[in-house]
C-alpha cells in the first residue's frame, strides 16, 4: 500500500511515521529542496501544478491525501479523477475560502462571529457599522498562523488595512472576547466509521500556536463533538479534520476548520492511545480507527524559530521531543515538545523545569 | 546529525521510526534489494565487507551502530578507525561467539548452565559424561532463532550431531530444566548513565520469540538489573544491551545477550515511556537517557511467516500492528502486535478478541 501527500512538510512527515509501521509507504509532492519528510519516504520533486509530476504521482500511488488546504483546486481535481483523494475535494475547497467556511458553518447552525463578504473598499465602509468595532479583516485565501489577518480598532484605520490586503476577496469578522481557544480534533472513515479526540485548549502568540492542553471531560466536549459530526457528515468527508473554537460564556463559535492533522493534535503521538496521524491513515484506508482516549495527562508547547537544547529537554522525564529536521528561521515552527504524564502536577513541574521554549 | 547503521532491517527500521524525531537522518548499508529500513533513511546497497561502500558509509554519517552482531570484524575494525562505533567492537566480538560470551559471563560472576568448548568429535566424546544429558550443541558463532543449535538425549545421537554441526567449533551445554524465561533490556551511555527495563518474559515455538509479556516489580528484577550493570560496565558498553536468562527456581541462568536492541523489548515502543529504540538512540549519541517506566501492561506478539488481517487487529482498541514492510516467508518475522492496556483483564480480553497469529 502506497500513499501519496500533497506536500513534504512536519505533517507529512508525521503521516509517513505513524503510516510505515502499519506497512505503508509514503511519496511526497514538494517543490521544497529540504522538504523534511523526504528523509522517511519518497520525494517528488516539483511544484503543485506539474502536470508530469502530477501524472507520475497518480500511477506510483494508491490513494492520494494532503497535508494542507492551499492546494491548486485543478491539481487535486485531475488527481481525484485518476485516484481516490481523501479528504474529499469539496471540503478542501470549503476550507479554503473562509467565506464559504463560515456560510456553511451557519448553514448548519454551528455559531461563528458575525461576518460580511467584502469585495471592494465600500463594502468595508458599509460592513463595519453593522459589525461593530474592533474587529479583524481576513484575506478569504491562503491566511495561516495568522497571515493575511489585520485587526481594526478604529475607522481611521480602514484605509489602510485595505490597502494592506491588496485589494483580494475578504471578509471582515466581529473581533470575540472570548474566554478560551479550544479546538476538537475528529477522524471519519471511508464507511462513515466516527471518532473524536478529546478537547484540547490552545494559546497563540502572534498568531501562531505556542501551547496546547488535552482536556479530560471538559464541559465543552458534547457540543464540540456535535458540531463535528454535523460537518463531518455533510461534507462526506474521509479523514482527520481539525476545528478551532472560541469559548464565549456556554457557548462555541466556530473559528475555522483545517481539513487535516492539525498541530493542536501533537499531543496525541503519546497522549491518546492512537495518534491523529494513525488515525487519517485508518480513515482514509478504510480501516478501523483506533482509540482517541487520553494516556495521561498531555501538554504540547511548539518550538518556534529557534532549535532547542536537546539534551536539556530530554533530561525530563516526561518530556518528548520532536524535531522536524528544517533549519531555524524567525517563526518557523521547527519542531515540538510533549509532555505526558499520570498527572497535572507532573506535566507543570516538567514544562517548569524546560524553560521558555 | 547523521547516523549510519550495519544492516536494513526491521531492527534499522525501527531505529529510524524513533530516532527521526529526535532530528537524527539515518544511512543504512544493507545487501539486500528490500531491505525492510529503506523507506524511512537512505539505503546504501552493498555487502558488510564491501570497503568503497564502507568508505562511503564513514564520510556520510557522524556515528555508526548495527542491528545485529554477524557482521565481519574487519568492517567494525576499519569504521572504529574512522569514526565512533557503538555498542563498542569489544562488546560485538564477545558476543558473537557463545564459548567467550559464556566464559565472560562466568568470569563475572554471572551463572549460565555448565558448558564445555568443542573443536572436535573427540571433545564432544569427552565432554558429555561431564555436561550429562540431555545437552544441546551450539555452534560458537552464527545462530540465531535457534539455528546452529541440536539437542542431544542420548549417546546414540552424538556423531550425528556433531556431523550436522559441519565441524565448526561449537560447545556442548547442559539442558537447563527453566521455570521461564526472562530477558532484560538495558542501556547504557557514553558518559555511563545506566537505565533498566521491567523485565520481560518469553515465549518461543520452534526457536522463536513469539510472545513477551512486560513484567511489573517481578521479583527477579534486582538481580537481572545486577547481572545486566556488571557486563554493561565491564564491557565498557554503550547502546542497548539485551540478555536473556533462564530461571531455576530463585535463579537466573545467563543464556546470552544480544548487543543491540531486540525483539524481547520492541513493546517498550507503546508500552513504556521511551521505547528501546529512543534510548539506543540516546545512549549512543550521549543526551539523557529516557524513562523506562511501564505505561500500562504491555505483551507483544511476534507476526511469524503469514501477514496478518490488519484490519482483524486493528478493530481491538488496545492493539497496535508494526508491520515491517517484508514479504511472507515460513519462519520470517514479518511484523508484530503490542497488546498495551490499563490492566491485565484488558490485554489478555483483546490476545483472546485477536486469535491464533
Amino acid at each position: 500500500m502506497k500513499i501519496g501527500v500533497l506536500g513534504g512538510g512536519q505533517l507529512a512527515r508525521m503521516l509517513s511515521l505513524a503510516g510505515t509501521p502499519l506497512g505503508v509507504d509514503f511519496v511526497f509532492l514538494c517543490q521544497a529542496h529540504d522538504a523534511c519528510a523526504a528523509t522517511v519516504g519518497e520525494h517528488l520533486h516539483a511544484r503543485f501544478d506539474d502536470k508530469a509530476a502530477l501524472e507520475q504521482l497518480a500511477t506510483q500511488v494508491d490513494l492520494l491525501t494532503y497535508e494542507f488546504e492551499s492546494v491548486p483546486a485543478e491539481s487535486v481535481e485531475y488527481l481525484g479523477s485518476r485516484l481516490p483523494v481523501y479528504p474529499p475535494p469539496g471540503a478542501l475547497a470549503t476550507a479554503r475560502d473562509r467565506w464559504h467556511e463560515k456560510t456553511l458553518f451557519n448553514e448548519l447552525g454551528i455559531k461563528t462571529a458575525d461576518f460580511i463578504n467584502l469585495n471592494s473598499f465600500e463594502d468595508l465602509q458599509q460592513a463595519v457599522p453593522r459589525i461593530g468595532l474592533p474587529a479583524i479583516i481576513k484575506t478569504r485565501t491562503e491566511g495561516y498562523d495568522g497571515k493575511g489577518q489585520r485587526l481594526i480598532r478604529d475607522e481611521s484605520e480602514l484605509a489602510a488595512a485595505w490597502e494592506a490586503m491588496l485589494d483580494v476577496p475578504a471578509i471582515i469578522e466581529a473581533f470575540v472576547p472570548f474566554a478560551r481557544e479550544v479546538s476538537i480534533i475528529a477522524a471519519r472513515s471511508v464507511s462513515g466509521e466516527l471518532a473524536f479526540y478529546p478537547l484540547t485548549e490552545n494559546e497563540h502568540r502572534d498568531g501562531i500556536l505556542r501551547k496546547s492542553t488535552a482536556l479530560a471531560n471538559d464541559p465543552m466536549q458534547g457540543l464540540a463533538e456535535s458540531y463535528a459530526r454535523r460537518l463531518l457528515e455533510h461534507l462526506d468527508y474521509v479523514g482527520v479534520l481539525a476545528i478551532e473554537f472560541f469559548q464565549v460564556g456556554d457557548e462555541l463559535l466556530v473559528n475555522e476548520m483545517a481539513p487535516r492533522v492539525h498541530n493542536s493534535g501533537h499531543w496525541t503521538i503519546e497522549g491518546a492511545e492512537t495518534s491523529q496521524f494513525e488515525n487519517h491513515i485508518r480513515a482514509i484506508l478504510d480501516w478501523p480507527l483506533g482509540s482517541t482516549a487520553l494516556r495521561g495527562h498531555a501538554v504540547m508547547l511548539n518550538l518556534i524559530g529557534d532549535l532547542p537544547d536537546s539534551k536539556k529537554i530530554l533530561a525530563q522525564p516526561h518530556a518528548h521531543l520532536h524535531l522536524y529536521g528544517k533549519d531555524e528561521r524567525p517563526g518557523r515552527k521547527v519542531g515540538h515538545i510533549t509532555i505526558c504524564a499520570e498527572n497535572e502536577a507532573e506535566v507543570n513541574a516538567c514544562i517548569e523545569a524546560i524553560g521558555p521554549v
